[in-house]
This record gives structure tokens, C-alpha cells and sequence, in this order.
């Protein structure tokens, strides 16, 4: 049979063991004898069996002349046997890893014996429906049975999408056996149905950070009745188990090369270190990077304008909308280019200011506010100019003075400058949008080599997808964990004054971006 | 309040617990603040928590200023936490430790936090109505839902015990909240629903040996919700974890001296050893020792003959009944007295044959079979005489000759005579009554001087009692279970000629018992 001819990788969650059949000179107890055959091949403390699974081994082993299947899954050397098959004829079993998102849940579902994907999915986080942001969110978990909504909102959402997802694939939710979920904090909690009150208030106190596995029964998720779910552990109220996982994907914790990853959002999340040690720390940096405050500012979606330049000679813009579509707004990475477009033609100046005798004609008073018209009315899908305020301007400026004053920080409080660094690692899907060269030109990150710049895209499914394939990988999460020292950030003078100097395009300190011209 | 001045064993499973509140340098997630100061006063390796109690923690918490109450339960440093309630206003924390036998289950309720017993109950093993013993049970599983009709059967009546004990203690349920149970191996299979099948199937291989902390929403029990029931671990086929729950009640593994424990039943249980050391073996008895066989054999109650004696002038017997009733029949310990009797009187030669000119006109033809009138018609309950056959004498004497034999062939196998023993173990309710020097005077045990013998009653509640009372005895149960080394029985020649030696009364080699005239 072709399937016996199959691999089972020895670092996977799925083991085909063959036991020797027990005589009167060796009478370990059927349960005893699969567990110590299963340690010598991972490296458990405890294999927990529930007693419905326990009753079945008796007769699986002595149908399949002691050579088995078997499904693990757990973290910290402390596994769950989710399924014994015979090893003459056993079905696939897959897994699913899930980047729980604010916004947007993707799903990656993933053949656990052949170690590859199986496909990708992802839906809206119906939680939207109720509270488009966190702390709308957490607030509604106040109402009566608040928490319990969002909770099953998210849940049926998941459930809806693998019970479409194993139509489309004809395979059966119960071949779904091990389930990995990165998220923030508070989507965490709010999965979990633990109650996130705390997270958002002095002295921001989580329910749990640690690692969980968690049993799939008790959570309602319909996969394998007996099938786990690992969730991703938080290193505080602002540093969720999306980061770790990230954090885990790029394997920070074994470089030498002292690295950052950032996950550019109305939070930026920073993680500074090597195998040596590891920095974290969280700050606001409101919505404007993600497009979110300005009147045409809008999430990434079709007619976005996620890009956008000046041809040299006519002074004219040129740009890219998601869809090709004719442009009804401009989403985070189109707001950076276009700030630095705007200063790199002497539009605005290094106070982020709209310098009326270069913006001629495209400023003008909208609604009692003074505006660049971006895309005149003639060539909107809107059949209206789309227009950026200088108080849009003001808002982007103080976000990206935020980012780089926090960058700053964590650098400093290990002695180090912001251009020792030679890996910059850009995390998240808006982090992927963002054109560095842009970004640089308002002084939002530094002034590296623009190949110091990875953007890594989605980091937080690629995390949680690695450890259904690999053991070693799981056993990293309590290790970063671990690793990470939390700082806080003190919004104090000393941040203050940092902050200030960092509110000019793109710093008061021009030494800092030699290559901004 | 009174409550606050109890002071909490530091070795139980209930603790009180005051956790420092978090603030912003100390911002500690909930549960990992609990689970931290938890570890402070037990020694665990990993406390879980179901979500739907952890839920509950941030409230409790915090209305409670930090100071809690909790109780845990578990083994091998692997602990789940089972409720949380604020210690300004606890209520009790009860355990339930139950002896499983084959006929009789006792239960035994304890007060976790007073660590006193509250009350102590018993029924009879409702699977007796589907067969009174192991083998046939065991065999009763083969047919459809067999097994699963034997669980309901255990299940059930532990349920009905449990809600009468609430009901008369006016305690709920819900109050208790760890669970022990001991019980040789095919009743702690049907207990748990796992096919006892191939336990008495060569190579008799049981499901599981070791030890197991199972849910008891998992298994139906009506206790707490979250409650938690660990069941003793065997050693093998034909030897449970009532014995394992002996030898922690006596605390063998912690003595110097070397000590054997027997458990006296259709097998014949044996444990030898000492800190260093300890070897158990079992062996089939047969059903004698119990009063199983004999025409009026019977198990002990109302009516059966316990204890028999002769009065030396009148070579009279005089007999004590339980409950001081009539004559029925006669139990095992009675049957074992009457052997001795009849030999000391010489009515028994010492091979075990009765002697006509001795026995007289109490030697009756009934049935066509030679019989002795123990206990005449004008003086029986039943109007009948109540006669033992030479057949019921010859069954007694290959099962104290196999007992002896066993007794001889584990002390041999450590190079040690049984005169070298000077603490003797007599296990289990039915040992309880026997006499030791009646069961010297037939060869069934050693003739060592009378306060060797210690009957220590039922060591299975004793040892399922100590560890709902002590995490100390818990984490015992592992170290006794690698402690033991068991030894097949090999029904060898030399085995054999030892068994021949001791069929005789009390045996060939009269050597042996010096002080048996």
C-alpha cells in the first residue's frame, strides 16, 4: 500500500508506532505499552488518554498487530492522545491554525501526516457587527450576556467556516484534530469568553496570559470531539499571542543578529532582541497609519488607494487602488506614501504643513477645513474630490511620531541606536502595504538600507501553522514566553521631549535620515 | 468569624490563599498570579483550570480582596483546580474515598478542611445481581452492552449512596469535590467502562495499570461538576489497587523493617518488602478460605458461624454467630476454626481425613457423602443438621496449602525463611476475623509468635481515605507503584512439591510449626 510507503515526520504531531505484542515475560497493560512506546518517540512527561478513547485500545491494537496510528497534541511536554487508527488503514488528519484578528479571521487548514496546506480561508470577525474596535468590544462584555454574544459570534463564525471549508474539501470535521490561535489579547479573551473588563483599565490585568490547550468539546468548535486547541499566550494587556507566534515564526529566539519586528497598527507592538534576550513593549499610536481617521481614509478594500507617487516632471499623481478600481478613498499605506510624496515636493513642510504656494489650486476649504484635494471629483468613483485636511495631516504626524518615539525607546533601553539595527522585520498585513522608502521619508521607522526592511506579512497565522506541524516549534512558545521581558512604556518627560523631536518631517534631527532629501 | 481561625492543612488539598493585589509594577495575569501563589504551597508541576472557572476568577478575586479559597486535586505534581470561593464566606470541601469490591462497596465520606471523616456508608455491589464474581462479570462483558449495563450498575448505585449521604447530612453535592477509589483490577475496569477482556485471558493484560485522574462529569459520578476521581493503579491482572491502597495505608515503602502483607480471599494477595524493596505476587486460592464452597459455607452475615471453639471436657462445640442469630451456615473464618478444632481434637488426621472412631456418630452418610454434623438439627436455624463433607475439608486444605505455599515461595524467592518475618499483615474484612493461631494450627500461615499478626482491617478505605487528606500520600501512590516489583507465580515442579508438603495439617515438615501440638 502506497500509504504505508509514507513518511510520518518524527518531529509531527501524527506517529505511526509500531508496539511489540505483549507475552506472559512482558505484561505492561495495553494503555502502559502504547504510552512508553509513544515517549520514545517524543519526548512527553505526561500522554493523557480520556477513558471513552482508553476503552477503544484494546481492540484497535490487537486489529492492526500492534502497529497504530496516533494523534498527539499538547505543549509543555504535556500531550493529549486525540486518536488511535490502525496502521493497515488510516484516514488523514488535519489541522487548523487560525490569525484571529480585530477585524479580519484567517484559517489555514493543514494535512498534519503530509506536513503541507491544504488550503486558506478567511471571513469578516463577526464581532464587527457589534463593535468595530477593542475597546468597543470589551465595553459591550459589560452589558448582560455581552460577553457571551461576542463569544458565540466568533465561535460560529470559526464553525461556519470549517463546516464550508470541509464541504468545499470533502472531508469530514472530525479529521480536524489539532487547532492552533493567535490573536490579540482582548480577541483572545473574548474567544475564550473569559471577561476582558480588566485588560483596558489601571493596572490593565489580563484573566490569563499563560499558553493554553484547550479541549475543542469545551469550546463548541466542531473539529474531532476529542481535538485540542492551543491558544497562543499573551505577554500583557497591549501584547497578544498574535506577536508570540510571530515572534515564533521568524524564529527570533534562536538568531544571534539582534532583530525588531514591529506590527504596525492603531497599537504598534515592538519586539527587540536575539537568542540572548528579548524586549517588548506596546504603544498607541492611534488609527492613522491604518487609514482610519481621515475623511477618506478607509480599511484596505477595493477602490482603496494603497498606492501612490508624482511624476517628477507635471507635478501630476499617479496611483494604485485595490481592484483597479476608480478610487472612493485611501487606505494606511496610501496615507504614508502619500504624506511623503506631499513633503518630498515641498507641498508640506518639515512642520507637516500644507505650503499653500506649492499646493497652489488642489488646497482649499472644505467644510471649513483646510484641504489638498487628492483625487479631483472628475476621476473619484465617488463623483466628488477626495480630500485630505490638514488636521488628517496633523493626526498622521503625531502617529508616525509615536512610532518611531517607541522604537527609539526599546532601542536606547539596551544601549542601543535605531541604526545599529540591520533587521527590521515589518509584520501584519498592513505592515505589508507599507513601501519602507515612504515610510522613512516621514520618519516614521528609521533611516536603514531599505534591505534591512522585511515585511513578513501575516505572521501571526504562519506562527500558529508551524506548531501544528512541529513539536520542537510548540515547545518554543513557553520559551518565548518565557524569554520576553515586558517594558513598560513611561510616557514621561524624557519620552515627551523624544516624542516632540519626532513630530517633524521627518525629525528635528536631521543627522537621523541622511538619506531623506 | 470562627471560619477565619480554622487553620488549613498546608499537606491538603483545600488551601486558603492571600494573593497580593496587582498593580501597575506588579501586572500579573489573574489566573497566572493564582496559579503562582498556588505553587508557593504545593509542590506542582502544572495546575489547570477549565475556562469556565477560570471565567469566574477576576470577580471572585477581586470581591474577596485577593483572599481565597481552593481546592485542588490530582497526582504526580499534575494538579486541577476545582473551585475558587472567597475566604470571608467558604463552605465545607468534602472528599469521598470508596473501597470497590466485588461484593460490598464502602464508601467513606471525609471533611476536607476539618480532615476528619464525616460519615462512613456501604452497599452491595449491584453487579452481584448480574453475577456474583469476577470471572463470571468478566465474561458477562463479552455479550452486547455487557459492559457498558456493569458500569451503569457501579455508577449507579455510587450515585444513589452519595445522594443519600447528602440528603441525610443535609449537604449537597456539589460540596463534594475529590474523589478516591480502590479496587482490584476487573472492578476498577468495569468502574471505568474500559473491556476487562483480556485480563483473564493468557497473557492477562489489563487496560491500563497506572494510576488515572478522570473527571467525574466524565464518568457520571454526582459530585461537583468540576470534581475530580482518581483511581488507584494495579500492579497487574490479579493485583489491584486495593492492595497499592493497603500498602500506603501501612506505609511499607517508608519502614525498615521488612514486613508481608496478605490479603486472604479466592486469591491470595501477597506483598513482601521494605523501603529498599517490595515484591508482590497473587495466586488462586480458591474460594474455601471465603466459605464459598462447602454446603453451608456462605459469606459473612446474620446467621453464619464466625467463630467455633471446643470445650475440652465435653468435646462440645461452642460457636458465636453474627448477630447472635440461629445457625445457617458458617463463614470463612468459622470453617478455617472448625478445621483447627477438628484436628486438635483429633477427629482430623493430619492429612486431613476424618477419623470414624474419633468423630463417632457426628460422622453421617448425607448424600453419599461423608460428612460431619457440625451443628445439629435441634440446634440449627434452618431444622436441618449443617454438615461439612470430606470433600469441603480436602477443598479448605488445598486452599490453605496453596496459600502457605505461595507465602513460602515469595519469602524463598528474597532468600528469607518466613521465620524471619516479624510483622504480618492480615488484609482485607474477610482476614479480619480469621484467628491467626486456628489458621496456624491448620498450616495455612507461619507459626510465628501471635503478635506478629496484625489484622489490620480494610486497608483499601484506609489508604483511598489518607490521600483525600494528605498530597504527601497522593504523590505516594506513584513511588509504590514503580516501588513493587511483581512476581509470576511459576506452577513449576518445585512449586508443585511445595504445595504437596503443605497439604498435610499443618504440614509435612512439623518442624515448621513448633507450637502447633
Amino acid at each position: 500500500m502506497t500509504k504505508q510507503n509514507i513518511a510520518f515526520s518524527t518531529n509531527g504531531w501524527v506517529h505511526c508506532i509500531q508496539l511489540s505484542p505483549p507475552c506472559l515475560g512482558d505484561n505492561l497493560a495495553d494503555t502502559d505499552r502504547l504510552i512508553t512506546a509513544l515517549k520514545l518517540q517524543v519526548d512527553a512527561k505526561t500522554i493523557h488518554i480520556d477513558l471513552s478513547l482508553m476503552a477503544q485500545i484494546p481492540g484497535i491494537l490487537r486489529q492492526s498487530n500492534f502497529r497504530v496510528v496516533c494523534t498527539l497534541f499538547g505543549c509543555s511536554h504535556e500531550y493529549q492522545l486525540i486518536e488511535i487508527q490502525p496502521a493497515h488503514n488510516y484516514l488523514p488528519v488535519y489541522g487548523l491554525a487560525i490569525d484571529l484578528g480585530t477585524t479580519r479571521v484567517v484559517l489555514r487548514f493543514l494535512d498534519l501526516i503530509k506536513q503541507k496546506t491544504l488550503v486558506e480561508t478567511s471571513f469578516e470577525n463577526p464581532q464587527t457587527s457589534i463593535a468595530p474596535d477593542v475597546l468597543a468590544r470589551i465595553h459591550y462584555t459589560d452589558q448582560d450576556n455581552g460577553l457571551q454574544t461576542l463569544q458565540n459570534l466568533i465561535i460560529g463564525g470559526i464553525n461556519q467556516e470549517i463546516q464550508k471549508t470541509c464541504e468545499c474539501n470533502s472531508i469530514s470535521f472530525d479529521r480536524i484534530q489539532c487547532m492552533s490561535i493567535a490573536g490579540n489579547t482582548c480577541m483572545t479573551h473574548l474567544f475564550l469568553g473569559l471577561p476582558p473588563h480588566a485588560i483596558i483599565r489601571e493596572p490593565y490585568i489580563p484573566v490569563i496570559n499563560k499558553h493554553l490547550v484547550v479541549s475543542a468539546s469545551e469550546l463548541s468548535i466542531n473539529i474531532h470531539p476529542k481535538g485540542r486547541v492551543l491558544v497562543f499566550p499573551n505577554i500583557g494587556s497591549y501584547f497578544g499571542g498574535d506577536l508570540i507566534a510571530g515572534i515564533l515564526s521568524l524564529d527570533m529566539i534562536h538568531q544571534e543578529e539582534t532583530a525588531i519586528m514591529v506590527d504596525v497598527g492603531t497599537n504598534a507592538e515592538v519586539v527587540l532582541g536575539n537568542k540572548d534576550w528579548m524586549l517588548a513593549c506596546a504603544g498607541a499610536a492611534g488609527p492613522a497609519l491604518e487609514g482610519g481617521v481621515s475623511k477618506i481614509g478607509m480599511t484596505a478594500g477595493p477602490g482603496a488607494i494603497e498606492r501612490i507617487h508624482m511624476t517628477p516632471d507635471s507635478e501630476q499623481f499617479a496611483w494604485q487602488t485595490i481592484g483597479n478600481k476608480k478610487p472612493i478613498g485611501i487606505c494606511g499605506s496610501g496615507i504614508i506614501d502619500l504624506a511623503a510624496v506631499l513633503f518630498r515636493s515641498g507641498m508640506l513642510d518639515i512642520r507637516g504643513k500644507f505650503v499653500p504656494e506649492k499646493c497652489k489650486d488642489r488646497l482649499v476649504n472644505s467644510d471649513g477645513l483646510l484641504s489638498f484635494i487628492v483625487i479631483p471629483n472628475n476621476q473619484s468613483a465617488t463623483g466628488e474630490d477626495l480630500t485630505i485636511s490638514q488636521a488628517d495631516i496633523d493626526s498622521l504626524i503625531r502617529s508616525k511620531a509615536a512610532m518611531y518615539t517607541i522604537l527609539n525607546t526599546i532601542t536606547r533601553s539596551v544601549g542601543m541606536a535605531l541604526s545599529d539595527l540591520s533587521v527590521f522585520y515589518v509584520a501584519g498585513t498592513f505592515g505589508a502595504y507599507i513601501d519602507p522608502s515612504a515610510a522613512i521619508t516621514i520618519g516614521m521607522i528609521p533611516d536603514l538600507p531599505l534591505e534591512c526592511y522585511r515585511s513578513v506579512g501575516n505572521t501571526s497565522l504562519e506562527g500558529a501553522s508551524r506548531i501544528l506541524l512541529s513539536i520542537a516549534d510548540t515547545e518554543a512558545i513557553p520559551k518565548i514566553y518565557k524569554h520576553i521581558t515586558y517594558m513598560e512604556l513611561n510616557v514621561n518627560q524624557e519620552f515627551m521631549n523624544r516624542f516632540s523631536a519626532a513630530k517633524f518631517l521627518p525629525h528635528t534631527d536631521r543627522r537621523l535620515f541622511p538619506n531623506v532629501i
